[in-house]
């Protein structure tokens, strides 16, 4: 691999730069904010997102996109979700028709609800699009603690190059071809965050939080298998694993928001305190419009949505969840 | 419900005592101990096994096992796993022949690797037995916290009357007739919360120990399938909600011993210092043989079994989990 080239110098980005470059893989960096191209190049820290840690020799930052992806055998999309396709769309004129197309960022498009694998493809039709997802706080993978990942793509030899990339002996990379399954996991599980992260805010239990957890699960499973996803990816890393590590780990930013509101913050205030999007508000918009569409139970999110853009009363939609008919667990 | 007897005065089946008696449920409670039958009649406390709480009116305790089971009409079982046997020899006798056995003790057989309802059932063949599992840390039920359970039988009916039973206003009771696949992920998740604490207790991160937990459960499923459970009971709340509970909370004492082994402590100083029985070891040792015997891949069971009982160095097994073959994700 000659070089590998990421478009956004968010935290996830920037941990897998530091992990490619003690690899002694050639790495640039595109961001849009010039303090963070310079922090980068000349004191070899991202200070905005990886307070911490020092960045091994071989990583340079542009703001220039074009110079970024200049020879790049794979350019990794670490952007915002919903500037996903703007980033792709400018991608299409200046990207090597080989390169492959990495995506590390989780959500899904707002109205249109497509999968994010899906908008970059329609820009960049000539690409391989490969999803990189699992549980894996950026803060952890800079400073090489154990973690795995998962490589999925419907192209499965694209999967298995990326895998071999980012392979080190504190990264394990499984492959996968359910691409649906880990993009709907990855997103659906900011939602369940964001609702673990209230009741937390609240002062309710380990019990209660493990009870919605599980739940959150078969909700996500439910809803991803309708959309064409297979049980066993929901159930494995990029899903159950991303879900467990998001609803109980300080470092997420969606449990944060959680916390917040269950303390009596308004989603704004909350998004403002957090100072990094909470793709998990976005997420549970998208995904209520289309349980509404597929007319599929998604009674956790649903009630997450009336909290968050209807202000319902917090311990009224608690006391919902606890109170509805009793009944089977699986039916 | 006329009468509910518990046997066995430990922390669970104390704070379930509780639930029912704050429904004016008659209960009593059977303890070996003296010293916890005096705390419970006299002082209204159980200050050995859950310290802070104040008992409701109406529960008496009693060292004879006959004066507490007379009348009643459920029988709960919560002593620890190696009891179960000789606790159900000494009720055939007395037990009233309609009483439905609940058991809340999570483990298998040593030696005959019999799942816990199968040692009770060949007691007690005219009784319906019930088991009672879920994401439930005594110290939270205790105090009100909303706990969700699972209440399972062959025996639907009676399951539902111990559904009925246990559900309040805080805990939330759901029926399952997949008795096997209840039983054998509450006492799988143990040895994955032996492993997580020991993670936890060398200082990996949260990512490390979420992909610990993901490929635990797929490892249980896997095992539990063969036996006869069903993937749905596996990823419900009395396997995937427990094994988070029990990953995650410092009221666990699998994951408290875990810790200790993960900082230096051999299994014996480990399970000294939590000063209960630490059911995750016992079965770490069965569900190895298990797996043998089936000839069913259990990695970290196997691994954890090594650790454990073999004295194999703990960096080693940890390096040897994360640098195994490349894989697919499913296979």
């Amino acid at each position: 691999m000659a070089k590998v080239a990421f478009i956004g110098g968010g935290s996830f980005g920037t941990a897998l730069a530091i992990a490619l470059a003690q690899k002694k893989i050639q790495i640039s960096i595109w961001a849009r904010d010039e303090k963070v191209v310079n922090d980068i190049n000349i004191n070899k820290r991202n200070s905005k997102y990886l307070k911490e840690v020092k960045l091994p020799e071989g990583i340079s930052a542009y703001t220039n996109m074009r110079d970024a992806i200049e020879g790049a055998d794979v350019v990794v999309l670490g952007t915002p979700s919903h500037v996903i396709k703007e980033v792709s769309e400018k991608l299409k004129d200046i990207i090597n028709k080989d390169a492959i197309v990495v995506n590390i960022a989780k959500g899904i498009e707002q109205n249109s609800l497509k999968r994010l694998s899906q908008v970059i493809q329609e820009e960049l039709p000539n690409n391989k699009v490969v999803v990189l997802s699992g549980p894996s706080h950026a803060e952890e993978v800079a400073v090489n603690i154990p973690t795995t990942l998962v490589s999925s793509s419907f192209d499965e030899e694209s999967a298995k190059v990326i895998q071999d990339l980012f392979m080190t002996d504190r990264i394990r990379v499984y492959t996968n071809t359910d691409l649906v399954g880990v993009e709907i996991g990855g997103a659906v599980k900011n939602i369940i965050a964001l609702a673990a992260g209230i009741l937390d805010g609240i002062g309710y239990g380990d019990n209660t939080k493990a009870a919605l957890m599980t739940r959150g699960m078969t909700e996500i499973a439910r809803v991803g298998m309708r959309m064409g996803g297979k049980p066993e990816t929901f159930y494995g890393l990029t899903g159950m694993g991303d879900l467990i590590v998001t609803c109980t780990s300080m470092h997420s930013r969606n449990r944060r928001a959680g916390i917040l509101i269950g303390k009596g913050y308004t989603m704004e205030e909350a998004s403002k305190e957090v100072g990094m999007v909470v793709e998990g508000m976005k997420a549970c918009k998208a995904f209520h419009l289309l349980s509404e569409k597929l007319n599929e139970d998604m009674p956790i999110t649903k009630t997450l949505y009336y909290v968050l853009f209807e202000n319902k009363n917090l311990d009224e939609a608690v006391h919902e969840l606890m109170t509805r008919d009793k009944k089977q667990e699986i039916y």
